[in-house]
């Protein structure tokens, strides 16, 4: 998917809300856990309630991996069930030296036709470019994350002095920042805003402002929301810009508000209530 | 595995040589590849000849996925057929917030029987911790690693002031370093000389000795050996300590020896080879 179409696809249903399929077997209602293939079937029913009301389905591979092969089953089920007027996320936090990120690229855009994958800076350029390079397919790498664990290394002050010349003159200048504002830096060297994301989380509000200068165009990935307890107003007020460039996650606030028969259509007032929100603030833009 | 057991492993068979299975069904041998279950028979091949050379396998799992449902069987199939005389490794650069790296936990740990995991530190603890609350399992941390773009990150000169109390006065001493520096003192607060590894690529040989200061008893998982370059000697007279401490892994060097029929034999020279240079250097340790 183009940013063109994603983009026409947010303004033309007035949302970009992303789901969050984190399914967990153990959180399924009831009266689907006795079902063959009760992931698949739970996601299913939470896709058809929801479809109208977002533009991205993010599936967390973590949930699917612990399940062993049946859980690889269902993710592949899930995502090739999609309907390709939404954007695919595999929310994977991928990355590895060059040709190891060449074959997790391969995983999820040509054995599995996702749109997208989120991918961990750590390791730098050669485990992050193998991603950029799928026509139409994009990489959403770890910015400032949304747990306690991001004050660890993320808010870091990092510096770094390089060597260039000026004027015939070899020079040393400083560029110092927190390591998620270096990752945004370099990362754009990769990447366009036609094939990069970055990952923000909800919790960081405050910092919402400065961050969305560092990338004034790309689309930020805000996962956080519900949950985790980000406010979708203080993100949507300071990091919306002429494109939208928001997509909003909500995963367990959605899919488990209800752990009863009606779980698809309390998931599907969920992401209402969240899509009737972030109608008027796409309005507010015009 | 615990630590005596792999300590009593590596000074019985006298290596500490890891073999690396990044099996790719395209460097197959031609005489395999018609095999209904072609990555597999390779992998069996390979491990049956190289068992005695090496103390441990490392299953990439890009290359796994890169299949499909497909690879995710044949990646289950190796592990266990691994016998549990030998250290297991899933090397898959895991990482996310706390409820969703309790699932990869369980992907590795639970679903399959490996006896450890690499993992990304970039999010932090709570990314990090729920890999270490397994007995008997290990969590492989990147340190510094052997590829090019260690250097955009992992390298970043860092600092951090914290506010502390000294004798009733607050005061704010400074924290340096570089970001993988960081990353190992943080880390031995989270777990310990039982459970936690870090990986230092081979290609970074000139700072083994500092690096091997900064965690002077955990062991190491060294890659990079062979196809990328590094210099088992080099590592070896650096950084082995005196329960070793030391898992250097190749990978493309053993098991794409030859592209013949005698690819397991191939393997096994080249496994033996190092095993052999491996064999001294603990015996200078004596």
């Amino acid at each position: 998917m183009t940013r063109a179409q994603l983009v026409e696809q947010i303004f033309q249903k007035g949302t970009y809300l992303c789901v969050g399929l984190d399914t967990d077997p153990e959180k399924i209602p009831d009266h689907l856990r006795s079902h063959p293939d009760a992931v698949f079937e739970f996601n299913k029913r939470i896709i058809d309630a929801t479809l109208e009301h977002c533009v991205a389905y993010k599936i967390n591979t973590a949930f699917y991996e612990a399940q062993g092969l049946k859980g690889w089953e269902a993710l592949e089920r899930t995502v090739r069930y999609i309907p390709d007027t939404h954007f695919t996320i595999a929310d994977a936090k991928r990355g590895d030296i060059g040709n190891t990120s060449t074959q997790y690229a391969k995983a999820f855009f040509e054995a599995l036709p996702f749109n997208s994958v989120t991918v961990a800076p750590y390791m730098g350029a050669d485990s992050v470019k193998p991603f950029l390079g799928y026509e139409g397919k994009w990489t959403i790498l770890l910015g400032l994350t949304s747990n306690p664990g991001a004050r660890d290394f993320e808010l870091l002050d990092c510096s770094r002095s390089t060597d260039i010349l000026v004027d015939g003159v070899h020079t040393a200048p400083k560029e110092t920042g927190k390591l998620f504002e270096f990752v945004f830096r370099a990362a754009q060297h990769w990447g366009s805003e036609g094939n990069l994301m970055f990952v923000v989380g909800a919790t960081q509000a405050d910092a919402f402002r400065q961050i969305r200068a560092l990338a004034p165009n790309h689309f930020f990935l805000v996962p956080g929301v519900g949950a985790q307890g980000g406010s979708l107003r203080d993100i949507s007020e300071q990091a919306l810009n002429a494109e939208c460039g928001l997509l909003v996650n909500a995963s367990r606030a959605i899919i488990y508000a209800s752990e009863g028969e009606d779980f698809a259509e309390e998931a599907a007032a969920i992401a209402g209530q969240y899509a009737f929100e972030m109608k008027s603030y796409l309005e507010a833009l015009k």
